[in-house]
C-alpha cells in the first residue's frame, strides 16, 4: 500500500513518478506516442495510402470500452477491499477471542493465556504467508508452538490445519477451566469468523475475474490506442502525440491498476500491507494481555508491505 | 475456469485464441465482416438503392444498448460471484463441522470421525451432481456409505435429502457422546448453513435472468452490427470492415460470455471449477482429521474444471 | 417465468414473438412507427410548417433518460431478485425446520411429525395466495388442518397469524419431546426466519417504485420517440421509421419488462413461478421425511407459473 | 406514499398532475421555458450582442452532471429503501416477539400477553412521532400505559427509553414465568432488533447526504438549464422552449424527488406512509393474539401517509 | 457535518460560499479562468503559434474521466457511509449493553449499574479520540474511572485495550449477580459488536482509496481542465472562461470533495460529527438509565463537529 503524503502539492501530483503505475506501462505509452509521431510525421499515410479514420468507430468502440473499464475497475476494487474487510475479520476475531481468553476464563494464568493467544496470533501470520504462496516464516515460527509447527509439517493448507488445532486447544482450555457448553461454542463462533476470514481470502487467491473479460479489455484497449492516431492527426495535428499518450496513460493505467488491486495478497505497492496487518493483529492482542507488543510496521520509501 | 497466464506477453493477449469466447462467436463476427466488405464494395448501394444512415441513429440506440449491456454484464457476473461465495461457504461450513467434531466431541474415535466425515464430504459431490443435473458420480459413491446411497435411491432431490441424513447422524452422535442441546444446535448452525449454499446454487440454476432481457439484447446487438457499415462506409472505406468486426467481437463477446458465466454449473471453460472446490474440500477435511488427503485437481490445457 | 430454450438459433432470437413484452408494447411501437412513415412522406413539415429538431436536444435528454432507464431497471431487477432470493430463504427454513423436527426430536412418530411438517408447507402456499390478494387456494386447504384453517378464517393477514399457529405447534412439540429451552429457541430462529421472508416480501408487494420516477420516464420516452421522426428524417430519410421503431421496441420494452418484474408475484409470464416454488418446498420436505412427493410443476408452453 | 393506479391510460400517464413532483418545480421550469422565448425572440441576443454557445461545453458539463445526478439518485433511493427496510425490520420484529410471547411463554394469560403487546405496538407509533419531531400522539398514548407514558415524560429521546422499558418488562414477564437465560436472551435478540431498526432510522435522519453535493449539483442544473437556450436557438429556432421545458422537468424533477425520498420519513406525498405502517404492526400483532385488529390505513386521494 | 438549511432559497444556493469545498479548490478555479482569458485574448496562439484542439480528444478523454471521476465518487462515499452506519452499530451496541444492564442483571444497584455504563460510554469518546490522533479529552477522562485511565496509559491502541476492560468488568458483574454462562455470552455478543464497529472505523482509516486512482484523477483533471479552453476558444469566443469555470469547478469540487468525506474522521466541515455522536450516545445511555444527560452537541455556525 502507498500512504498518501499529506496535502501534496499539485506538482508532487502531476509530476511524481512514484505511484507504481507509471512504472509498468511507460512501455506501452511510449510506444504510442512513437506511433502517433510517425502517423503525425506522415500525416496518415501507410506506403502512401492515406488512412481515413473518422472519429465514428471510436466512439462506437468507446461504448464498450466504457462497460470493460468500469466494470474491471469496479469488481478489481471490491476484491481489493473485501480482501482488505477479511484481514478486518481477522483482526476482530482475533481480538474477540483474547478479550474472551481474560473475561470468560478469568481462571487462567498468564501462561496459560499466552499459550492459547500465541498461536492464535501466530495464525495471521500463516494465513499471510500461505496467501503470498511461502511456507511458514519467521514471525509464524517465532510465536508456533513446536508442537504446533510440527502438526504443520507437510501439510497443504498450514492455515486450516492450524485452525483446527486451534480449534482443539481452546475447547480443552474451557473445558479445563470449567466453562460449559455455551462458551464452548462462543469461542467456537470467533473461531469460524476466523475460518471465514481465510476462507474469503482463499476464494479472492484461487478465482480471477474470468480471463475472457482481462483478453477482451486488453485487446480493445491495444486497437484503440494504437488506431486513434490515424483518427486526431488530420484535425489536431502536431498534438495528436500529447493527446494519444494522455489517453493510452489512463487506459493502460486502469488496466494496470485493475491487475495489481484484484489480486491483492501479492507484494507489489498497491497490495494490502499484510505485514502491517499481522503485526497489528500481534499488538492488538499484546496491549490486550497487559503484554509488552512489538513495534508497529513502518512504510519504507512511503509504501508499507 | 480459465488459469490465467502469469505475466502473459502482449503477443498472447492480443492473438491468443484460448479465451473461449471467440470459438463461440467466430462464426457471427466473420458473417459482419463479410457483409461489411459488401457494403464496402457496393459502396453502401442495395440493388441500386443507396442506404444512407448517419451516426445520430446509432448513437440513440447505443444509449439503451449500453444500459442493456451493462446490466446483463453486471448482473451475470454477480450471478458468478455469488455462486462462487456460496460454494466457498460450504467449504467453510464443512471445515467448521470437522473441526467442531474434533473439539467438541473429543470423545470420539478416528473410526467414528470419519464416519461423520466422510459423508459430510460427499454432500459437496452430491451437489455438484446435482447441479450438473447428473447423477451421483464415481466421487460421491466413494464417500457415502451404503446406507447413505440406499436414502438417496431415486429421490428427485438428492443433497436435500443427504443433508436432512447428515442431521440425524450429527445430532446421534452428539447425544451418544454426551453433549447437550447447545452443542447439537451449534452442529445444527452448520448444518443450516451448508442448507443456505445449497439453496442459493439453486436458487441461481433454476432462476435465469428473465428471458425479455436476453431476447432484447441479442436483437438490439444484431441489428446495430448489421446496419453499422452502411453508416461507416461513406466516412472510412476499407476500414469498414475492420471496425465493424473489432465491435462486433466485443459485442458478442460480451454477451456470449454474459451467456457462460450468468450459469456458471456447468462445464464450459468459463464455469466454476467445481470438480477442484470439491476436491479442495475433501483435502481440507482430510488435512484437518491428519488422513490422507488426495491431491489437488490440476488444469488441463489451461482450464480447470 | 419464461424458460430459455436450450441454444436457441438466431432465428429464434431475431423473430421469436415469445417474450411477453412485445404483446404489451407492439401499440405503441407501431404508433410510433406510423408517426415516422408519416413524417418522413411529409418530409416533416407539420401544416406547411418545416419542424427543424437537430440531435443535440436528444442527446441532451439522452442524459436523464439514461439515468432515468438505467435506475429503473436496476432498481426492478433487484426488487426481483430480492422477492426470489426470499423464496429461497422461506425454502432454506422449511427444509431446516423439518430437519430438525428429526434429528432434534427424534423421539417424535410419524404422524406428529407430519402434523408438524403439513402446515409448515401450508404456509408456503398461503404466503403465495395472500402475495397475490387470494383466499387459501386449495393446495392451502389441503395441507392445513381444520384447526389450522379456522383459525386463518376471516383474518386479513393470513400467513401471519398461521406463523404464530406454528410457532405455538412447535414449541409445544418440542416441550412435549423434553427438549429445553435452547433447541426451543432453535426451533423459533427458524421461525423468525420464515418471518423475514414474509415480511420482506409484504415490502415489496406494499411499496412500489416511487411514483413520480415512473411518471417521468414515461414522460420523457414518449415524449422522446414522438419526436425523433422529425430528427432524422433530412439526413436517413426512408430508413426513418425502421430506426424509431427499434428504438421504440427497446425503450418501451424495457419500460414495460420493468413493470413486470417490479411486482413478481404476480401472474405474468416474467412474474417470479410462485406455483412451482411451493411446489418444490413441498417435495423438498416430504423428500426429507421419506414420504412421497407430488411432481414438480413443469412449463405450460414455456412459461413457469 | 403515492399509490400507483392501475393500469393507468397514456392520457394520465402523460398529463396527469399528481405527481406531487410538479406542484414543487412548476415557477423553475416555466421560468425557464420564459428565459427560452426571450432568447427565441431575440435569437439569442443580449443587448445587441449575440451570445454564440455550441453544444460542446454542454456536452462536458454533462458528463459531471450525469455522476452528479446518477450518484445523488441512487443514494436518496438507497437512503428510502434502507428506511423502509427497517421498518420492515420493526414489524417482523414485533411480530417475532408477540409469537414468543404465546409460543415461548404459554403461561401467561390474556391480560398479561396484552400488557406487554400493547406497549410493544406503542414503539412504533413512539418512534414514527420522533422521527417527525412529535410528541407521542393518540395512538402512542393509547397503548401505552400510564406508568410507560409517565417514564417518557421529559425524556428527549422517546423510543430509546421505551425499548430500555420494554427489555425490563419483557425480562420480568419471563422471569416471572419460570423461563430461563436462554429465552430471556431470545426475547432480548428481538429487542436488539428493535434497536437497530431505530438506530438505523436515527442515522439516516440525522445525517442527510454531504451538503456541497446538493448544492453543486442545484448550481450545475441551473447553469445548464439557463444557458441551454443560446446554444440552442440557431439550429432549433422555434422549438428551443419546448426542448428546454423538457429538460428542465427532468433536471428539476429529479432534484426535487430526489429531496423529498432522501428524507423520507416527513409527510411529503412521495415519504414513507408511517401512519399505514405503524397500523399495520398493530394488525399483525393483534391479529397474532386474536385480539381484534383495527382497520387498515387506506389512501386519502391516491396518497397514503 | 454542514447542516442543510430548511428550504434554502435559489439564491443561498447559487451564491452562497458555505459548502466548504470552494474555500479549498477556489485558487485552481481561478487559475483556470485566468488561463482561459488569456487564450481567449490571444485566440489560443501560443508564441505566434496556433493551438488547434478539436473536441475529440476531449471526448475520448471524458470517457476515462467519467469512469475514474464516477468510480472514485462512490467509493468516497461509501466510506463516509459506512463510518456513519459503524457508529451508528456504536450507538445500538452500546444502547444494548444498557439495556441489558438493566434487563438481564435487575439485582445491581444505581452505582454499580452507572460503574458498567460510564466507561461504556468512554469507550466512544475513547474511540473518536483515537480515531483523530489525539490522546483521551477531557470527555473520555471524565467517564473513566482511575483504574481504566491508568490502563489506557502509554498504550498505542486505547479502545482496543479499553475494550478488554469492559468485557471483563462485565462478565465480572454477570458472574457476581449469578448469571449463567448465557448471559455471559448475550454480554459479549454485544461486545463484539462493539469490537466491530471500532474495528471498521480502523480499516477505513488506515487503508485509503489506492493512491494511484487520486493521481491519475488528479493528472486527468488537470491536463483537461488546462487545455480546455484551447477546444473552445474559436467557437464559443469570449464565452470560454465561463464555461472553463463552471467546469473547473465542478470537476476540482467532486474531487475536494471526495478527499474529504473518504476520510470522514477529521474535523473538516464535511466529516462526520463525531463529538455530536459522541454526545448522543452518553444521552442515550443516560436517559435509559434515568439518570441526568447531557444536552445535545448544536451547530455553531451550520457546521456539527
Amino acid at each position: 500500500m502507498i500512504t498518501h503524503p499529506q496535502n501534496p502539492s499539485i506538482g508532487v501530483l502531476l509530476f511524481s513518478l512514484k505511484g507504481a503505475v507509471l512504472q509498468v506501462i511507460w512501455k506501452k505509452v511510449l510506444f504510442t506516442i512513437l506511433i502517433s509521431s510517425v502517423v503525425m510525421a506522415t500525416h496518415g499515410t501507410v506506403y502512401n495510402y492515406k488512412v481515413l479514420l473518422t472519429a465514428t468507430p471510436f466512439t462506437m468502440w468507446g461504448l464498450t470500452l466504457a462497460i470493460f473499464l468500469g466494470f474491471r475497475n469496479t469488481v478489481a476494487y471490491q476484491r481489493f477491499w473485501e480482501a482488505r474487510t477479511l484481514w478486518g475479520e481477522l483482526l476482530i476475531a482475533t481480538r474477540n477471542l483474547t478479550r474472551q481468553a481474560s473475561s470468560l476464563l478469568p481462571e487462567l494464568n498468564r501462561a496459560e493465556r499466552l499459550e492459547l493467544v500465541n498461536p492464535l496470533v501466530g495464525f495471521a501470520y500463516t494465513m499471510r504467508d500461505h496467501l503470498r504462496g511461502d511456507p511458514p516464516g519467521a514471525d509464524a515460527r517465532r510465536l508456533l508452538d513446536p508442537a504446533a509447527l510440527e502438526a504443520l509439517d507437510g501439510v497443504g493448507n498450514r492455515p486450516n490445519r492450524l485452525l483446527g488445532l486451534l480449534g482443539r486447544r481452546f475447547m480443552d482450555a474451557a473445558r479445563n477451566a470449567g466453562a460449559g457448553e455455551v462458551i464452548q461454542t462462543g469461542f467456537d463462533a470467533q473461531l469460524t469468523r476466523m475460518s471465514i476470514a481465510f476462507g474469503g481470502c482463499e476464494r479472492i487467491k484461487s478465482t480471477p475475474i474470468p480471463y475472457p473479460y482481462i483478453l477482451m479489455l486488453h485487446r480493445v484497449v491495444h486497437i484503440y490506442c494504437f488506431l486513434l492516431p490515424f483518427c486526431l492527426v488530420d484535425s489536431i495535428g502536431w498534438f495528436t502525440p500529447v493527446a494519444v499518450g494522455v489517453l493510452a496513460y489512463t487506459f493502460f493505467g486502469l488496466d494496470a491498476l485493475g491487475d495489481q488491486i484484484a489480486d491483492p495478497f501479492d507484494t507489489h505497492p498497491n497490495d494490502l500491507p499484510l505485514n502491517a496487518l499481522c503485526r497489528g493483529i500481534e499488538i492488538s492482542a499484546m496491549e490486550l494481555l497487559g503484554e509488552p507488543a512489538p513495534a508497529p510496521e513502518l512504510p519504507v520509501d512511503g509504501v508499507l508491505l
